[in-house]
């Protein structure tokens, strides 16, 4: 038996697929029965010399999409558009599909699934979310049984190292992200990253499966790590924290929190150990118990696995005349807990005029709204007369968490409030 | 649709299975579109008063397997007879099997793979290795696309616990294995674990198919924790390292290297940080590079999670009539590399008498055996006149050390060799 695939992109990790699928082509067929063969593949500059046979290249998008004869598309362009609609057709048009695209998937995966569900063939994308590390077959399969609690994970690598770099190195947010750019972690453009939308698109696709709900990226809380101060990773490493770009979703009462933002995570937990641009997802199953993924989070080749492995899957499929063989069925509306309702732990960093009674002030605060005192630190300031004040909270509302940080800041003998940071 | 399932076995696994079947029935059949249907469990003693319905409960095991009306056989009885026989005759009768039988896959899992393949059945054993952690499907689909070049694991909950105790509390082995039976992580014969079987099981299983090669548990090198000094636990942390029950599989130059025995971890690996009962596997793959899993490797709940969970992914296949989807292949007489031929580091701790000239005796036989010292820590020993001489090596080949070390014991001013372990 043989297999048709039609590639669209050959960015760093369509390279890397085609690479496989070209050398290892005797392999693959002999582990799976079925040979792969990579028929079309879409790039943007068809003249540009490649390692790729040049007939197999082209730079028309209608080549690869009308090919009747091209059972499956992977999908490795990227963006949400021409993407969305390339998919799109390629699923009317009766083929399987593979994707790495996270904006697609977070954006109208639910939608696409129900479309390849009505023409009877898959859409394969564990290539979206982590790189390599099995996450969305995780979900979808592995722990089906069980009702997935939580889910805390580190899954954007360029933040995590920026991150790393300045926890450990005392380096500022501009060199940081200037270091990320030079080693090929950050885009001239890091907004995606720095801003969390990355993180975001990859939260949702993972809360919609274990859910089995769809959550929009637009349901995501959503605060990046610009302007982090370095002076705060060693108020954190004090404390007994790290700093990270936390993407966090649970289903407390039956309504779904979806967050992602900088946040105090304890040394002692797994997510605190990832370093790098390595991605770790914590998942707490109600019958498995806790459960941590580890893995590289990006980069062609962890991602080319994925790919890879999802088209060997889905081999295994079309073998079988199997396809829609896993269901997944996404409560279209539920339930959202509204960011000012998430309960959290909070760490505020205050620059206060060095004089009495200002820690009752700032204590009647937080009693007032309600938020209970954890830890403080007081310390004196580099601004002559003026100390710095650390607090860490018990969990609270976060809607009082933001009244007491509003309220503090305009206490007469308060100068600002340097940071506010959730805790995990 | 419905499905008919036999419940072989009612112990803490088979009861945390049986109590989701019952109780979420109606939610597992909106996920999967089928009602899996508790038909009969077996149990030993059929009179003893139990949760489960007693009309479903039966002593005879020909009632369950003779039952043509049982579509898939949940096999959690463990142990190696009479549940292989039971297994294969399930699956001769038509039946697909899901089962958490590490003795019995390890043992005769390509037979029964190869015999579920003529039989048109599946034989799902995702609970047989690591509890709810997604292993098997790992290898068997997510990874597949990978040349998988090294497995290290914590895959023993007990030995991993008592060593934890050792190693942070001081704990002598018999104090640990006491508590240790006492918290019921450990059986009153503890020899399963201790010696480093449990764990040679599951390394088969997971060698067997991360490289699609027969790797029989015979052929597994093993050496189990009995009798670990509580003084190496305080060197190793001088060192940085911790001590472990180490599973290690790799493929160096084509041939496979199994083993299991206590090692040294840096403090720095992701192994070194599993803690207690759980479980975690290092995987390094040609593509994907270092993927970790980790999770509560044992337990009812964490392994019912896995068992449902195959029951489930079981189900879909029946659903679609996509039996012997996955393709599973094993070289059936792979070559094994003999643990004398394994390059590795390790550590020797020598009780030497107090005088001048024994570093050089004990420098001469490891350069005479070609294996070269990496560090080396001297400290007066309790025992008057001698000294505690503790060696770490770089990489060598098995059998130079163990020469090294059986050459060391000779020398004149060494009164023992009190340990050798091997270094990751």
């Amino acid at each position: 038996m043989q297999l048709n695939v039609g590639l669209l992109g050959l960015g760093t990790v369509g390279s890397q697929v085609a690479e496989r699928l070209l050398q290892k082509r005797d392999s693959l067929a002999r582990r799976t029965g079925v040979v792969l063969n990579l028929r079309r593949v879409l790039v943007r500059d068809a003249e540009r010399p490649r390692s790729i046979p040049s007939e197999l290249i082209t730079d028309a998008p209608d080549v690869v999409l009308n090919d009747p004869e091209i059972q499956v598309l992977v999908e490795l362009m990227g963006g949400e558009e021409p993407a969305r609609t390339y998919i799109e057709r390629g699923l009317r048009a009766g083929k399987h599909v593979v994707t790495a695209n996270k904006v697609v998937m977070a954006k109208h995966g639910p939608e696409l699934l129900e479309l390849a569900g009505e023409m009877d063939v898959d859409i394969y994308f564990e290539a979206a979310v982590g790189g390599g590390i099995p996450l969305i077959s995780t979900f979808k399969v592995d722990l089906i049984a069980n009702d997935i609690e939580r889910i805390a994970a580190v899954i954007n690598g360029t933040t995590n190292y920026m991150l790393g770099r300045m926890g450990a190195d005392g380096l500022d947010y501009a060199a940081a992200l200037l270091e990320a750019q030079a080693a090929g972690f950050a885009e001239e453009d890091p907004t995606a990253d720095v801003a969390g939308f990355d993180a975001v698109y990859k939260l949702s696709i993972l809360a919609s499966i274990a859910f089995g709900a769809r959550v929009h990226p637009d349901q995501v809380f959503r605060e990046g790590i610009e302007g982090i101060d370095p002076l705060d990773f060693r108020y954190a490493k004090e404390l007994g924290y790290e700093i990270k770009l936390l993407a966090y979703a649970a289903r407390p009462n039956g309504k779904i929190e979806a967050r992602v933002h900088p946040a105090l995570v304890p040394v002692s937990h797994p997510l605190a150990q990832v370093e790098g641009a390595f991605n770790a997802v914590y998942i707490e199953g109600d019958l498995v118990g806790p459960v941590l993924l580890r893995g590289q989070g990006a980069g062609g080749r962890p991602t080319a696995s994925a790919v890879v492995g999802d088209l060997l899957d889905l081999v295994f499929t079309i073998r079988k005349k199997a396809a829609n063989r896993v269901l997944m069925t996404f409560d279209p509306d539920p339930p959202m807990l509204p960011m000012a309702d998430v309960v959290t732990k909070a760490y505020y960093r205050l620059r206060a005029e060095d004089r009495t009674g200002v820690l009752a002030q700032v204590g009647r605060v937080f009693g007032e709204e309600d938020v209970s005192i954890a830890s403080m630190i007081q310390k004196d300031s580099i601004e002559e007369g003026t100390a710095e004040l650390v607090f860490t909270t018990h969990p609270a509302r976060d809607a009082a968490l933001a009244r007491a940080r509003e309220r503090i800041a305009e206490l007469e003998p308060i100068r600002r409030v340097g940071a506010f940071f959730r805790v995990i």
